[in-house]
Parts: C-alpha cells; structure tokens; sequence
C-alpha cells in the first residue's frame, strides 16, 4: 500500500500517518520529493483497512498494490487449475462444450437437445429451471421439475448437467441433481449466494457480471472459494458498453487477462454476449484461438418457439457444423473435444 | 411492435408474419416501402413474445413500441405518487433526507448519528445490517443485532429506520425492525429478492444498479409491484462509465428521465454516487434542484474509523451545515424538511 | 512516480531500475515489502518518460503520482481563473448564459434570436456556422456567410458570439468576427486545431469530448494553454454511456470535480448532453445548483424547422420562462445574470 | 420510417404529422391501435430530415429503419470490397499484416524494422510522423521528416506504407511518401480531415474512435467515400469501457458485425487495443480466427526506449514467433501472408 500526501502537507500530517501505521505494527518507507512525499507499507495491510488513512490531514490518496483476491490469485497458486465436473474437466486439455436450451421447457426439447448435443461432441448440457428475465411478465422457469428433466436427460445420456441458481432455495433444490451449479451475470455480486453455493463443494460456473471489472469477478470468485470450495470456473458473456450492434460486447481480452492474473479455468458464452446467432460461430472460433477453455452455446430443437433467448439460439445442425468447424482451431490449441 | 422486414424479403416471408400475427388474433397493418416492408402490430402484443418472429425468414428486427413494465408507468397511472414511511411521506411536498452510517458498528455510533441527524432535520435513519462488500475479507455487518440497534435507536428518537436487506433469510428479519426495506444496487436484478421484498408490502428502497438502463430499473420495480406492493421509491446512487475521477457517475438526468416516465418518487445519493465527502454538497444541491424528494447522505460519528465507506461520510457538523444549506434549494422547489 | 516490482523480482531487476533512475539525476526511495519491493522517484520524471521502465524485467507497474497538467492544475494556480469574452466575464459572479440555435440558418433567424435572448438576459450568442454532422448527407454549415451573420447579430445587439471552429481554415475565418471560439466534443483530441486555437489569443470554449476523462480534458486544455493562451473555458456536455434515455450522460459531478482539480472556470449544457427539450430546465437548474459559472442553452424561432437538433431547442418564450426560474438559484449560488 | 405518437394523441395531431408527409410527396401508412397510433413513412426520408418531427404534437418518437451510410452498405453493395495498396490487396485471400513502430524516431529504427518485418511476412510497414498525443510536452512526431524516412524505408524494401494524418497540412504532405493514409481514433469524427483525406484518392485507413458506435464508424467511413474514394479499411482497435485491466477493451464482435453490414475489409489493432505486449498474440488469433482481414502490429527495434507506446511494442524476434504462429489460423481461414 502506497499513502501519497497532498502538495502542501505538513510534517504533522507526514507525522500522524507514520504513527498509524508504526501503531499498526507495519513498516513505513518515506519518500520526501520536492513536491510530494509518498510513503510506502509493508506488512499485513489489512490491519490499515479500517482506518480511512485518505480523510486524515494533508493524505491526497492511496493506492493499493495488491489484490484483494488471494485464493483465486496466480501470484499464490502458479500452476493452472483443473476443474473436475462429472467425468470431464475444465482447463485441461480438453476443450469443454456446454450446450442446451436457455430455458428448460418441456422433456421432449430436453431429451432431443442433449442426444443431439451429445453426438456433435459436447459434454455438458445446460439448462435453465430458474431463469432471471427482464421483465415479471416473462417466463420465470419451470424450477424443480425442470431440474428433474435435466436429471433425467444425464442419465439417459451420461453428458453431465450445469444449472443456474438464483436463490438458496434453488441452490437446496439444485445439488440434488446437477453436477455444476451456475451463478449468473445478474448475481455476481449476490454475496449471500456466492457463500452458498460455495458451501456445497459442487463446482460452480461463475458468469461475470454486466460492468464487472475483471478485479470484481475475481473478488466473487473468492468469495466462493473462502467457503473451502475451489472449484470455480469462470465465463465470460459480454459487457455492457454504449455499442448497441451486439447485445453486449464480448471482452474477449478478459482470456488472456484472467489467465495472466489467475490459476481459474475460464470458457466463453458468445450467444448471450451477442444475442445474434449469425455471430456466435465467428466469436466461438475467437474465443478458441486466444485460449478459452471451454464455450457455452446454446441450441433448441426450434429456436423460433423458443420461450427465452431464441434469437441467438442454433438448431441442432447448426450446432453440428459449427462443432466440426471449431475442431482444427482446438487442436491448434493443443485441445481437443 | 413493429416488424422491419429486410429489403429482399419475399412475399412468402411477409405472408408468413401476416399469417401469424392472425393466428394470434392481431391485427397487422402493413407498409410497403420501396426498399423495406414494415407491419405495425395492433393489440396486445404479450402473447407473441414467445414467437421469437425476429428468427422468421426476411425478418430484419423487431421495434418495440410500448413498455414492458405498466404498474410503475406514469402513462397509465400519470399521478405521482407519495409513499408512506413511518411518518413521513416521499414523493409529496416533504424533502425526505436519509441519513446515517454506511454499517453499524456499535450501539453508541448509531445513537450518537440518530440523535445528531434528528437534530439537524433528516426523518430517515439509515444503516447497514447485511453489506455486500466486494472482498469476502472485508467487514459484512451485525446482521441482526445490528437491525435491533437500528430499532433501539428508533424508538428513541421517532425516527423512521430504512436497512438493506441481500437475503430471504434477512427480508424475515428485517421485517420485525425497519420501516423500509433497502435493495441495493448489486441486487437490482435479484429478482428472487425483489418478489420476496415485494411480499412483505413495506415500503422499498430500490437503488439503481451500477450498470441497469432506466428501463431496466422500472422493470426490476415493476417486479415488486406485481406482487401487490405499490411502495417503491427509487434511488439514483451513480452508474458505471469509464470515467474515474468519482467511483461512479450519478446520472443526475435520471431524476427527470424518472419523473417523465414513472410515479414512482426517486431520491438520490451523492455519498455513493461520487465516493467523496467534499462532492457530496454540490451533488446535494443539484439533486434538489433536479427535483428529486429527497437525499440519501452517509454520516458518522467519526469517518476516520468508520468500518465502511469512511471517505464519503460527513461529520454530524458537515451534516447540520449541509442540511441548513439545502434547505433555501427545498424551498425554491416547493418542498421543506 | 511509483514503480511497483513483481513478487518474484530479483535483486539484479531493482538494481537495474535503480541505476536508471540515478542515470536520470532523480533519487529513488525503495520500500522493501515481504511481498513487493516499490521505489518511488522523486525529481522531474519527464526526464523518465521515454524509458519504458515498465518493460524492465521484474517491474509489474508503474504509478503516476502528479497529473501531466501543468498549467491547468490547481496546485500549481489555486486562484480561480476569470476569462474575459467580449464585455462579459466568465468564472466570476456573473453567471453567464451562452444561447442561440445549434445552426446559423438565415439573417432572421440569426436575428430574432439575438435580440430574444438578449432580452431574457444571456450576455453570448451561439451558433454553428461550420457543422460536424454524423452523417455527410446532414446540413453542413453556412461557413463565412454564417460568420458575418453572428457578426451581425453582435453588431446590432452588443451580445458577444462564439461560434465552433473544424479546421485551421474555419479559424482563419472565425478570428475575424467572433469573441470566443469553441472546440467541439468530436475534436477535443484534434491536438492539431488545439493548438492553432491557441496560438490566436482569443478564449476558447473546450467541449468535453463523449468518452474523454477529466484527465484528458484537462490535459486538451494544455494544449491551448502551452500556446500561451490562459483563456479557456471548459463545457461539460454529457458523456456516452449505456443509458439511452438521454441522448448522453450529464456528467454534472464533472463540475465540482473541476473545480477541485483547475482554476479554470466550467459551464454546462444540457442540450446537447439530453437532446430532450423538456430535461433542459431541471438539468439547467442543477447546474448552477452545483457551481457551474454558465450554460449553454439552444433556442430556437422555430424548433421544429431547425436544421440542427431542433428537439432539444427551446422557443423563445420557454427561454424567457427559463431565465426567469433560474435567476434564484443563481442568487443562492452569489451568481447574477 | 417509423412515426410513434402519444397514447393521448389527438386525431388533430395525427392529421398534422400525415399532412407534412403528404406535403413532402411521401406515403404514410397508419396502424391504429388500442394504446398508441403508428405511422409508417415510405419513400425518401432525407426529405424529412430537416421537418423535427418528434417535436410535433403528440408524436413520442420517430424510429429509423434504414440506415444512413449507403456507400458503406453492404444491402446496396453484396460483395465484399478489396483494397489495393500498393502490390498488396486488402478483403481478398492475403491476410495483411501492418507492422513498425508507434513513432518514427531515426533512419536506422526505421530501416532495421522494415527489414525485420519484412522477413517475417508482413507487407505493410506503419510508422507514425504526425503523433497525437495526450499530453502536449509528449513527443509529438517528426513530421515531415518522419515521412522521408518512411519512404526510404519503402524504397529499399519494396514494403507499401501507410502513415497517420493529422491535419489537411499533414496529408499535403503524406501524399508525396505514402501508400495508404491512416486516420487516428481521435479523429474518426474530424469530418473536415476525412472529406481531405477522401479528396486524394488514396486508399484511408479509418481506425474506430474510441466511443464510436458501428453506424457511426461506417458514417464516418461515408465522408471519405462520398468524395468518390471506395478505398476504404477499418480498423477495430479497442472501445472505451468500465474495464481497466487492459488499456481500451477490444471489441472483437465488431469483425463480425461489419462483414454483416458493410463490404468494407476491416483488420484489428491488438496492440492499441490493450495496451500490454503479452495480450497482442491471444488476440491476433482470435482476429484471424474470427475473419479479420488483417492485423496492424506494433514492432520496434528496442521497445524499452520507444518514444511512444513502447510497452506494446514487440521485438522483432517476439514478432517473427507471432507470423509463424500466426499463419496456421490463417490457413483455417482460407488466407495467407
């Protein structure tokens, strides 16, 4: 942590601050310039969190030097982290499909969905049971019944199944059928649900939020991981920007950012950040090529009936072609699926 | 709605929309362009959001017309309404200041704040119970104990108490303390919170979040309304925008974008919005000048030690000169305090 | 300046950082923390700023402790700057209304507007007589003949003008009729018109460019200023965001941060920053509720035939509602007009 | 066109927005619905463009359904557009490289890059002489002799090369030396720079402004076209955002989106973009892989003393890695270099 004084501060200022931090049992490194002093800590500055160094007399501001972010931090944790879901893994060297429909509707659309996403290659089928809309007028899920569809298509399929949760009570109903539990983008920072979910040790799919920093997301993920559950993998699904051409931008740089400032797996969700499903195949290629570890895309028997998200959703031969497309671009990776 | 046919769309594509805008007993009215075909869809439009018509053949996009949200619409309810806290209204002729420490810590703070923001003019103590803090090592809150300081100090002082609430399980204690529940901005779209909250029929606090479209607000209240509970007020608290000089940008504009659109009353809250005790005064002022019905304003006992959010709270001192230097902009806008 | 290590640093990288630093005749301070090393530098870091030192192996980044503003900076000019345009003093406690419509279209127009405004109480008359317009089939501008007709409009009036400048040929043109120029948002970073702007002497009015921080307005300002010329005025016009209710963001915090980090005086205007005519009057308010030292209002003899952002102008007689409204908050403000 | 007109719109209201489209030789189409009245305007709407109809009478608001660019269309123009600059091609099967350093600063800088590049693949070397900088005691580009130098570097190599312009003195002078025109983000709205530049024939490099919408990029795109030059390239180089991991946030999904809406060639600026050397290889794969037409790259013959941008610069070993591993993608793609 760095305290840098104001122009003008006093030597008592200077003095009051080298106190704090001396009472503190840290360190203080002075830096004396002709305009302003700086003053270094060293130590646990997290005894200082709760001081508000910047309102005291003559402090211009304070700039941290670490992250907040310890358990989901690459400095501490160098060597990538292997997300085990059911019998595949995440950031390995397999590239993971999830696929499915946005919203679970009826056992016919869940069964076709997952013997066709299966056989084009993908091992994990997504489905939503609990489904945050816009809107109270929209349709909200089929909740534990659709969680039952999805258990019912795993078994029939062995592909493994990834739900998102929106509330504990979703959370309780959820671990009794699902193999990864999702945190949507509307509740990273629903820190009560981050406990929770990490509480249950299944791993966990933590999407990132509309204007999270990717420091925030990697905050989030702690939280999860503070409950002793490591299991995190991230997905990036757009931002939200002034361009209205996509229906939020992609930012596929948080790729290689995440990997360069964290050990976590992260996949790449092109149907949400686009909402257009003529781009999804060209970012899906994108997010291979810079090092994703996985996507997540969706697909309905027919997108046009489709109660939520069909716009951007493939049908089961698109999904197939666009399977064949990624393969070359994996295995220039050095992944495979 | 309108649907925007593309320039080569056959007469097939059109025929086809026609055919099921009548199936669902719509009236279509088509024009002919020279370039583009555009149907204007007459009556209530609800039943083809689940048609997903922008997938049909020669579709170019769908434009919507009217609002999702029709309970928080000032069209069809154009009354602004007033909402009832404790004794004090929001939304009438009252300037309603909220104000308080960010966390409460101890019994004596929130006595000390309660009796000094009485004193100065406010009607709302505020403080927080359950805080989402972005780092899980950051301080989380009293929970319940500090929901029965909030109480203690309100039946001390008369003052109504508004506490936000991240949870079922703290909306089920709340209930038996505060006047108003708070949702706050990282839970804007928990809708599962928002229903709950929506149940209980106490007055809500619904804060803006960080990156939510004014649309997107209105919808998030029209889910609590739906629930029976026509006590919303809004607070405009800043969004996220790449600038830095605040921590976030209060979209002052929203208090009148909110007053063209809704009757719902909206306050706003510098303290958040700029992350700066010495911008608070000026934004206060502006809020007040904009219309707003009232102000939320952190205030602590001491801010140098306060365990949140200390760099934007004022001293009891700042508060009262604040308060009396408010109160000529109340009058010039018809309102008191 | 602050150079903050990586964890793994070795002893040869600080040591090289170092030697560089004492190359440059500048001291170093190196606080050696248990799990960083940082070295603030203390002296003129321009003399760095051709270094690169973040590319030095073992340097994770470098912290910029003082603004790259000289002259614009309030540490250095604490007194706030009074800019004298024509017989009108902005920054002063005169608050000073610059009106007119977006386009000069006709004599009459130009005319009537003049004399309209002067009426109600604005001392500057605007109006574009060179255009920049999203689209190349808009209304470009009347160029030189547009010139003389405000120069008329100021000749028959006493009001002083300001009109936009695009180019070094549209200076040389302007610097014979006009008091003020103005520096659009689209080129607050054409450094190249900054500087011809202020190698003329005359006061230049610096829109705030739609995505452009605090910092880099403050440091277009020093463009024109290491010209030699102190005479500038900033104009806050709102920001793009995501929000589409209004045309864009007003950043009204814009004005007290300002205030905090310059001496130059700010005006606002809400026109532009809504594009909505029925948000002007609350938004006018607000800005003068939070110390703006003007704004810049557009009217119109006609709105709906304007040639230009004719929706946000308002008619005469809302201007002289307006002017009448604004006048006490004004005077709470120790402003007069 | 659309018109949409007030719930309470009066009969007269609509008679009057129907009689100004008559006037102007347009049809109207009317859809009369329970809530509010639509009106479809079918012919040439540029007619109207000057009318302000949102400000007549209960009209709520107008809807546009074309688009304003048509020389950058692709509905008017299907096939993709290819650029000749010098012996190179761009938006046809070469994947077109542009490489050298942010600021040309000496002879040999600029002699041993063209070689190096040149040997790795590329075709294009850049190099700027006209800087436009944040700061202005920044160093600001050597000007004209920055393009002598350039064109050396041409003649010896045989490499085509393409150079920023600033100013109508700067492209005065470009014309003699260079290939190909470059316009800055912060000029991408400097429409009297564009009109210029679109006077000389040259092929012009539009790089995207760091706010600008896609419709506005492809406007501005217009300005140059509209003077009779179709030798137009985009280059996506990163938006401004919330996000500050990296320098701007690449918007990948803009390759996507202008093959849809426009026949223009578009490459990506990974350097620019984030900001950061180790993030410049994920991303050009991913331009590649999701159909960029090609890459502009920076390189310099030693980054640590770069006068400008020297932390994203690679050298030229770092680039010759990246060619090789570069050009299996584009085999995917269908291209080569």
């Amino acid at each position: 942590m760095i305290i840098v004084m104001k122009p003008q501060a006093s030597k008592e200022a200077v003095q009051r601050v080298l106190a704090t931090i001396e009472e503190n049992h840290l360190e203080a490194h002075v830096s004396d310039g002709t305009v302003v002093t700086i003053i270094g800590v060293v130590g646990d500055k997290s005894v200082l969190m709760e001081k508000n160094i910047e309102l005291y007399d003559g402090v211009d501001k304070i700039v941290e030097v670490t992250e907040s972010y310890k358990l989901a931090n690459k400095k501490f944790h160098p060597d990538a982290s292997v997300v085990k879901v059911g019998n595949t893994t995440i950031g390995g060297d397999e590239l993971v499909i999830m696929s499915g429909p946005c919203a679970v509707e009826t056992e016919e659309q869940v069964m076709q969905t997952a013997l066709a996403i299966k056989k084009s290659g993908a091992q994990i089928l997504r489905g939503g049971a609990y489904k945050p809309r816009t809107s109270p007028y929209s349709f909200q899920g089929l909740e534990t019944e659709g969680l039952k569809l999805m258990k019912q298509a795993k078994d029939e399929t062995g592909l493994s199944i990834v739900c998102e949760v929106t509330s504990l009570n979703a959370i309780e109903s959820a671990v009794k059928y699902v193999d990864m539990l999702q945190i949507g983008a509307r509740n990273m920072q629903n820190f009560y649900l981050l406990k929770e979910a990490g509480k249950t040790g299944l791993p966990v799919l933590l999407k990132r939020g509309l204007s999270a920093t990717i420091d925030e997301w990697l905050n989030a993920a702690e939280y999860i991981m503070a409950e002793g559950n490591p299991n995190v993998v991230l997905c990036e699904r757009g931002i939200r920007t002034f361009e209205t051409a996509t229906r939020n931008t992609l930012d596929i740089s948080a790729v290689p950012v995440i990997k360069a400032k964290s050990h976590l797996p992260i996949i790449v969700d092109p149907s949400h950040a686009t909402g257009v499903r003529k781009y999804v195949q060209p970012l899906a290629q994108a997010a291979i090529a810079c090092g994703a570890d996985g996507l997540m895309i969706e697909t309905h028997p027919n997108p046009e009936t489709a109660l939520s998200d069909g716009p951007q959703s493939l049908t089961f031969e698109q999904f197939d072609n666009l399977c064949n497309d990624l393969r070359p671009f994996a295995k220039l990776m050095n992944k495979h699926f």
